[in-house]
């Protein structure tokens, strides 16, 4: 593909009908850029749904190792239009081309991993108990499929968390078709990766309704897909405010289907005073550094800091106020981002309960430029304002001064749901014990908890744990990164004193396999 | 506990507040019986939550090995009060000796289940990814129980998906606390079986706040237990209404918590004419003791059977018609489940497209006594009329007539969710790839298919899957019986670059088992 058309992909065919469209934006131009892009209406949506339904017939029966080929070529694919898709890319998310290039391989790794896994068998969590003496039956347990998956994609990640990202991997990995929902900032890469899939699904000779893409700047479109009765799960990664709207509506269907929202997360960090034994640093680097981060727009920013009152703290804080980039350039994602930061850091800015300790400066007219903010507050007013425990999306992050270790710990009780929290401690301290009390606190809190180290940077990896108690995740006993993301897609069936030769096929290879 | 007081157990402590009253009702001796129980209000509902969150702390901390000893000890408690438990319960439920005693067995059976899995260590799924050349993190993953955990309780199980069934074992054996809300049907019994709870609990010095019991016989304890911020999960079997009530409620909190629910479901058998190569009598039988048992008062009795037409079908139904034994007493579990089938099968005999096979008789000023009632129905008025698809709770069961394969599998496909489905087929049957076709496309509609058998009588095993699609369950990824009924109850943590030391206890053992 060469040139953007500004369709949506349904059933392998770029199509449109509905008058409506959009463009995308280009941060770091201040300015929209072409092509247009129709926005999907109640037409387009029956049309992918329908599609999804006989897609779902298609790929639920295909091989695993046929959908290992299908994950593989789409990576491949990626690569081959690499050069476009990152400049593409950049233009529409004001992100660097390291950062775009480094997502282009993490969204390989991440089709790479599931094809790797769809080799391996034991993803089906199959299990045999044979009939015995004291005559129980003969029971078989292995996975289907759910059905049609709906994925939205998110702003902050326009390709590891997007339309061929972790969610669409996984969904195909389970055997389920997927219609995207594209994120309407990144529309021209969003359009360039799904041809990327249509051209795997062509190589591979598999029909294409298995997989969709809707294009759409508006709310409709993505309620009218929730919706759907068809639809049998929604991935998705975004807002606090828009994932739960669509959760409600997920769950108040007639049949309430799962939906595995990634939402809104601080992941407060903790600090013992021990950590600055050798000076500060070393901390105060890595943490602009994972602050500042992408502009801070990652769901894993460390977005709380919660120390103790010392002679260390006051050295600290001079030197961030020191060191912190204040000039340093941060494009935000989109002016909607960018204005609902600002309005964020404002507020923050005008609250006697905090002090703010350094805040950067940004032309008011460049749209998506934002300002480095970083602001302190005790642990007394941290505790008696919950709303300060609210994610600011975007370079800023809140310091949260204790009197002791107590507090700390009263500050991490109090947490309601996150992705990641860290603890930081000097190696040869003497709160061992308390580092262990805040770990256990901290651990029913939190989906993983990092030790002497910021939460940026998450691995796949079967050990991966990517979702944390609400309002981190809509299910928190579920992961959207790493290899059990595959398991949101299926259920259990048991299959009992069934002679094998009436097994479907895909569970008859997983027999083998077990 | 030689008198029942007719009290709740909270925190250790028999009590009541609240001056709402219930009795028990003697379904055989159709009258009611002492003592009084009280209903739970708000009070005893706070109380009985505030323990909980105690508990939550104690038994989250205790050893794997602890919580194993808690559940045989359990199971050894029931063992010593079995003469009156079976007493008692024979009288509250109208269930016969035999199967109260075959109940107890079961219930023991799952908590020991539960007990020998504990010591396993394989149930917490952990897993580890070490640092590697490459500078990927240390990634150690585990798992947390999530808390406290409220229990509904069944009333067509008394003790196996009641106080200490299913439920409470597995949110036990997870690490939860947990409430359980008694069914009114049964609240004698269910007060012996806390008692035995109570006692294991000071038996092994385990601070009693780890297990409440509320009773109640209207729905208020119900809501605002669901309702509780500390609650964080619950699971429940009973009727798709009242399910879906208590789901919507979960899901709508300012936190939604998953809700476990094991609602209604019919159980569509599927008949090749090929069964019957060697005669009716065999099947006939077969299906008429599933059909009975317990006064069909089983999740997964056969509410629906599917045949096509032929000469063996009307040598089935005649067969059948003689057969039936229309006098046979069928006493249901209380007045209000009686009438509610009585209203069922009434409505089935006034419709017109229904053919009224068979129905007993019985003394309607009995208010316990149900009448077996065997209806048949074209397939396609069975599709024209969606609702012939809803489950009748109690003797009664739907035949469906199709005219040939293509129509079954048209019913196979328009089915929604059921726990379990069956198959018949004959051994040297020509069917085999219609079979398959079958049972395709019922794995995609049950979570568990039996060949050759009714799906009465679900086996304890690691292989089970007791939940299927909507409504037959609120999440059919999960399974209310087996071993991955603990995963219910409990969420992966991933521990990044984690000294061993700061890994709470529990964890530990876990990393040691692996």
């Amino acid at each position: 593909m060469s040139v953007l058309t500004g369709k949506h992909l349904i059933d392998g065919q770029w199509c449109a009908q509905s008058c409506e469209s959009f463009s995308a934006y280009a941060p770091q131009m201040d300015e929209f850029i072409s092509p247009q892009f129709h926005s999907a209406g109640a037409t387009e949506v029956n049309l992918a749904v329908q599609a999804a339904e006989r897609g779902f017939d298609v790929i639920r029966q295909l091989s695993d190792h046929c959908r290992s080929e299908l994950l593989t070529s789409i990576a491949q694919q990626l690569e081959h239009i690499r050069a476009p898709l990152v400049a593409r890319c950049v233009q529409e998310t004001g992100l660097s081309t390291a950062r775009i290039n480094g997502e282009i391989e993490r969204t390989k790794k991440q089709l790479l991993h599931f094809a790797s896994l769809l080799m391996e068998g034991t993803w089906r969590r199959a299990c045999s108990a044979s009939s015995d003496v004291t005559s129980h039956p003969d029971l078989h347990l292995s996975s289907v499929p759910l059905g049609p998956v709906v994925v939205f994609s998110a702003s902050n990640f326009p390709l590891a968390f997007s339309v061929a990202g972790g969610d669409t991997a996984s969904a195909l990995a389970a055997g389920c078709s997927v219609i995207v929902k594209a994120h309407p900032a990144h529309p021209g890469t969003s359009e360039m990766v799904a041809d990327c899939i249509l051209s795997a699904l062509k190589h591979l000779d598999i029909p294409p309704c298995v997989f969709s893409l809707l294009q759409s700047k508006d709310h409709e479109a993505g309620v009218a897909l929730v919706t759907n009765p068809a639809v049998k799960a929604v991935g998705f990664t975004g807002s606090i405010q828009g994932g739960r709207a669509l959760f409600d509506i997920a769950s108040q269907r007639p049949e309430p289907i799962p939906f595995f929202g990634e939402l809104g997360s601080t992941n407060p960090v903790f600090v013992f005073d021990s950590t600055f034994a050798n000076g500060v640093d070393t901390f105060a680097q890595a943490f602009l550094s994972s602050m500042t981060q992408g502009a801070g727009q990652f769901c894993t920013s460390p977005g709380i800091l919660v120390l103790q009152k010392s002679e260390h703290l006051d050295t600290l804080l001079t030197s961030l106020a020191a060191v912190i980039p204040l000039q340093a350039k941060q494009t935000m994602l989109s002016p909607h981002i960018c204005s609902a930061y600002r309005r964020a850091t404002r507020q923050r800015q005008s609250r006697s309960e905090l002090n703010t300790l350094a805040v950067g400066r940004v032309a008011e007219n460049a749209q998506s430029q934002a300002h480095i903010a970083l602001f302190s507050v005790s642990a007394q007013d941290y505790l008696s304002n919950p709303e300060l425990e609210h994610e600011v999306f975007g370079p800023s992050t809140l310091i949260v001064i204790c009197q002791d270790f107590a507090e700390q710990l009263v500050v991490a009780k109090s947490l309601r749901g996150h992705l990641a929290s860290s603890v930081f401690s000097g190696s040869d301290s003497e709160d061992r014990q308390q580092v262990a009390q805040l770990v256990d606190a901290l651990s029913l809190k939190v989906g993983r908890l990092v030790f002497n180290g910021f939460a940026t940077g998450v691995e796949i990896s079967p050990a991966m744990q990517h979702g944390g108690p609400y309002p981190s995740s809509t299910m928190a006993a579920t992961t959207s990164v790493g290899s059990r993301a595959i398991e949101r897609f299926m259920r259990p069936v048991c299959f009992q004193s069934m002679p094998v030769d009436y097994l479907p096929v895909v569970l008859t290879s997983a027999t083998a396999d077990q």
